[in-house]
């Protein structure tokens, strides 16, 4: 089959690989029917994470099952399926208290298994999925194609967005700021809308990302960054700031900025993976600026999502702006690295 | 009147002051009924804050009113008052959102209000209060005697512990460790249990206080500490960890000990004044551990606390297992320092 591997910064190829067997009687095969490219694949893409030899990448995919093993029960070959951005058994405690991320059975999408199997990345062809049973959500029938983009973004995307939300205690009429436009930064403010929040202010400062966050919720947008543009969310916020700060970037600066957004009492949810982040500890303690979240447990949260997507009045694909097929995988790549897309879906 | 003055480090004294008067039409003066010495005190009390000029102390106090100014409704001569560690108006748009302690016109006992006039400390005969209707709340009747202790433990410590409790999100039947064995930490192991903590592990290696925190209601005790502590503590709780963690010391060691109990996804509530506290950003983010609290809003827990101290089922001033007359503070001060008292309460 094809796949998507990350030969060395910059140099990304759809290369044959062989084709992905069951291994374990847990184990699924599934085709994939459309994959996309994270901000977080960009980090090893950019060089900025090391990349020592060829890599599979890719950790979002919806798909069609093709074959099971023998203890799985769950799904079956002809399910449509949304594969969560990372497998686990949701079963073992930590699963059970929703943090699939941190499952003792679970892992990555492109690395071995806890057997020593190798488990296929998701922008490619096919896919062994460990733990199928838990990994795997089935809808309850194939949906149609304009579905997909949206059934795409339960993977990864907008439940990370969510989870800032949620991470943040985003309520029914509280104030929200958002750290970042990328992808992630727009579904936190569908995510924080979704959950009542009374006004969500959008930091960005690119037109189009602006019109995407607005059709997504946006009450306000704050096109300064940094300390100027906190100064501005808390003036038009009561003069103190937001309730729940949204940090979808994961930088120092964004950081310092989202935390200069919060009010007092108020909680900062970060879900952009931290490069460099240092905290004030004494000034958010004297503030009372609590901080939540992490890597999102995908798989907690597709029970309460994937009814609303599938009933149409949660429709979290527009955050993908290109379209392109798997084999023109690179140029996807170069969209967003570039920043003329927001985020690319592949289609396989 | 006489009031106790820090002059430097360890030489701590009852001087004779200037009696407060009333300066605003918003003030209130009392008459210290009890005061107590906090953990915080033995900060400058030992140097480690530094101390350039002598200085009044104190921030816990139970008081009857003398004289309210013009313009103050809530309180009469004759109330019986307790005190919160910070004076607010509990007004303003963070009184509202129950950040007493970033209250716009609040501030320290000990210091100047926001009009230039000096606050006494609590540690003396009377004070002059603030914003009185915001700070102060009476009791119905002047309580008895019995209860005083009780009630002076609402004016700051157990509230601190409940603080932990709440920003740590203890709720009914979950897991919690108690990192500290002060007069705070006690007082969280007392508050977590109140919010149905199924299981409450405090961490002490000291035999009274250990028996202290089984009177609160400890499920658990941990004498080990660092992380080796953390290990068993984990061991203990479904080999994950807890699901709160409360840090009621404020080092860089404590945090680490307390992280080092969390389990993945659970938060951590910290009290502890934080001196060199560093998080391992990466490491919280990979594990979902949250992190909130700071200075405790008091007043924002009194309306809820009160009733229960009143009609006896909250029983907090057992943590006080030294009281001394107040022209013996110092020693009080002496047996905080060297640890043969929990917390000393002053009769005045």
């Amino acid at each position: 089959m094809r796949a998507t591997v990350l030969h060395s910064p910059r140099d990304i190829r759809l290369d044959d690989v062989p084709d992905p067997q069951l291994a374990l009687d847990t184990d699924a095969v599934v085709r994939v029917v459309a994959a996309c490219i994270c901000g977080s694949d960009l980090w090893p893409y950019r060089g900025i994470n090391e990349v020592d030899e060829p890599r599979r990448i890719g950790h979002e995919f919806v798909a069609v099952v093709e074959e099971v093993g023998a203890d799985v029960s769950t799904v079956r070959p002809g399910d449509f399926v949304i594969a969560p951005f990372m497998y686990s058994d949701n079963t073992c405690a930590l699963c059970r208290r929703g943090v699939h991320t941190s499952c003792v059975q679970g892992g990555f999408w492109g690395g071995d298994d806890h057997a020593g199997h190798f488990v296929d990345a998701g922008q490619g062809e096919r896919v062994r999925v460990p733990l199928a049973d838990g990994t795997l959500v089935a809808t309850p029938s194939v949906p149609g194609e304009d579905l997909v983009p949206h059934l795409l973004a339960l993977s990864d995307v907008f439940p990370t967005g969510h989870h800032a939300a949620v991470s943040a205690g985003v309520t029914e009429g509280s104030t929200v700021a958002v750290v970042g436009d990328g992808a992630v930064g727009l579904s936190a403010v569908l995510a924080a809308k979704r959950l009542g929040a009374a006004t969500v202010v959008a930091m960005s400062r690119h037109a189009d990302r602006q019109e995407l966050a607005r059709s997504f919720g946006a009450d306000e947008i704050v096109a300064e960054r940094g300390k100027e543009g906190a100064a501005i969310v808390r003036e038009m916020l009561d003069g103190i700031g937001a309730d729940h700060v949204l940090e979808c970037v994961g930088t120092g600066d964004s950081m310092k900025q989202a935390l200069a957004c919060t009010r007092p009492g108020g909680r900062v949810g970060y879900v952009g993976v931290p490069h460099d982040v240092q905290l004030n500890v004494p000034s958010m303690f004297g503030r009372n600026i609590g901080l939540a979240g992490g890597v999102a447990p995908v798989r907690a949260y597709l029970d309460e999502l994937l009814p609303e997507v599938l009933d149409g009045t949660l429709r979290p694909g527009a955050v993908f702006d290109l379209t392109l097929p798997l084999d023109q995988v690179a140029d996807g790549y170069r969209a967003m690295d570039e920043r003329t897309a927001v985020k690319t879906l592949l289609t396989v």
